[in-house]
């Protein structure tokens, strides 16, 4: 079984992975919060929308304590499906891969040492204005970006953001990509009416139409965005021009792509998209038609996570697309393999994650 | 010309060097504010007592931006002495060193990104209560210091924080040494009757005497430290187990070492103080016999930076005494030599320092 799925040139997928081939990553996970996320039926990172906000600080807390502070038990879906970052933890406790927490702006701290950049949270998108602050918060995750680039061998940068496709479909839509049947959703059900009839609300009341914002990334942001954008936006931008970046996630990663790659599509051949199977294989989206519209030359990787053997109802759920992806899980599954140039299988992860489930989950 | 001084034992002095030698530093510039700083004519770190909130944030703003955004110009001695970040710019720049800032617990926040720990501002001293947080700010810090020591080879740690001097003597009496003659000043004539007098009121306000915190360094931290020692204590633990760490800083840096020395002795093999000439040299202080007293087996290196050629008064005063260290100067030289195996030297580091005070203080 082929352990990470390519798309893409053949000859770019080659060049970005050996260039992190056996190279020490760190991972940064950007968090934020935005009241889009608490438009009833649009989000499943929360057990209710109101503790949506709780989700980024309680996946961070559990990456670092293995266990929530600022919550009961891990985040979960309405239906108690638990959190993405049960892989992500798997993956960078068996590699020891390096994690920086970084706020966006958020609601609820995580109770963990975490980078500033002086975002704040993001308000609901069908208001037309989201952000305060886009460009200092963007600038300043540059400058980040540029100095650990230059202690550091490749960067591998995830997102918690409950309500981050919806966001991500109105930066796209802003910015005139074709993204209304191409973003994903962590239900298995993507709710995608919802999600255009609010960036639709979005884009009137911001007094713009579709494409008006094609090169204006950063006030796409401002208005449909949400605070998780501009900073990992910032980051890649510092990071690139010096070492590789992946870009961890789902189809919220093209819409950091359109940004950066509009602001400066030269560092490119440093990026890669780093997501799992179940964001490739879904039918209700579309992140290569994404990207190619973007650009074509930017490889995504997928990890072959397969969960159909797990013994478990809450994982086997991913495999009828719950969730899908989350917390940079896909990206840190395929840095933790090619770190340790495949010292660490997608078996020894399978395993893992099955022991963090019974632990946190199960209790046992 | 010796670059390096180097003080301690030829072993391990030889065993630290040759762990960071042509490897590549991370420089984390731990700051904070303490009220401490505002009792008249205890600290040069700034033009006047209430001005010294500003001088770390517009340490770091300098250092990034090469020009102060919290203020104009870049922080002065009441004389108008320029900050020793002059040193720590030319040296990061021409090594390229990746600078991460950190906040202890800050008044004036600096407009640059920064590690978030929880941590307030300090009290004075001379109360007897100086901060609150300390065990959960430490904690944070110290996973902050595990998690990046996966990522980098090495960390040089330095500090801004006025009345810096003052709290570390408050914490090292507290826990028990010999410090009161021995710590240094910023100021050309050490106020050491003023600062041996505050730190007296302290203990009696906290109703201790020297020695009782032997064993409790957090304690002696919380009764009479300041923002910065936590942090920059527990970064230190979190990291050494993996990698060495500078110490980057005059006698501020005995008081972190007790503390760290105090927690895990067992560390002291990754660790090593990396200041100048002029603590080293100071008449009116004892760096050595302060590190003795704590660890003997800690490397003292001395950045051996000569300001006597300088044609700017405000650099040729640093020969009288005044500023001698802060900002990580010493440290940061240091690593510049090391990380590039001295084809970065002190000559070079002069220049540039010169050309850094031509551009920001004289405005050429």
């Amino acid at each position: 079984m082929k352990e990470i799925i390519r798309i893409g040139k053949k000859e770019k997928i080659e060049d970005f992975i050996s260039k992190i081939e056996g190279k020490k990553p760190l991972f940064i996970c950007v968090i934020g919060n935005t009241e889009t996320a608490k438009i009833p039926s649009i989000s499943a990172a929360g057990a209710n929308p109101d503790i949506t906000d709780y989700t980024p600080a309680a996946d961070m807390e559990y990456l670092i304590y293995e266990k929530c502070k600022s919550i009961e038990g891990v985040p979960i879906t309405p239906d108690g499906i638990p959190t993405p970052a049960l892989i992500t933890k798997a993956s960078i406790d068996l590699a020891e891969i390096s994690l920086l927490v970084a706020s966006g702006g958020l609601n609820i701290h995580p109770q963990t040492p975490f980078l500033e950049f002086g975002g704040q949270p993001g308000k609901n998108i069908s208001n037309g204005l989201a952000l305060n602050k886009v460009s200092s918060v963007f600038e300043r995750a540059k400058i980040l970006g540029e100095q650990i680039s230059k202690a550091v061998d490749y960067l591998v940068i995830g997102e918690s953001v409950a309500g981050g496709t919806t966001t991500a479909l109105g930066v796209l839509t802003a910015m005139g990509f074709d993204a209304s049947n191409k973003i994903s959703s962590s239900l298995p059900k993507n709710p995608i009416g919802l999600k255009i009839k609010t960036v639709k609300l979005g884009l009137k009341n911001a007094g713009i139409v579709a494409g008006d914002l094609k090169n204006e990334p950063l006030k796409a942001i401002k208005l449909l965005g949400d605070p998780m954008q501009p900073v990992h936006a910032g980051i890649v931008i510092g990071a690139a021009e010096r070492i590789p970046v992946l870009l961890a996630g789902g189809t919220q990663m093209s819409a950091v792509l359109a940004i950066v790659n509009s602001i400066n599509p030269l560092i490119s051949k440093n990026l890669a998209i780093g997501t799992t199977r179940w964001i490739i294989e879904d039918k209700q989206a579309d992140l290569k038609g994404l990207i190619d519209q973007i650009n074509p030359d930017i490889p995504i990787l997928g990890a072959n996570l397969n969960f159909n053997q797990m013994k478990y109802d809450g994982l086997k759920a991913y495999e009828q697309g719950v969730v899908k992806e989350g917390v940079g899980a896909g990206g840190s599954v395929i840095a933790s393999i090619l770190s340790t140039k495949g010292m660490i299988s997608i078996d020894q992860i399978h395993q893992k994650i099955k022991d963090n489930y019974r632990r946190i989950v199960l209790n046992e």
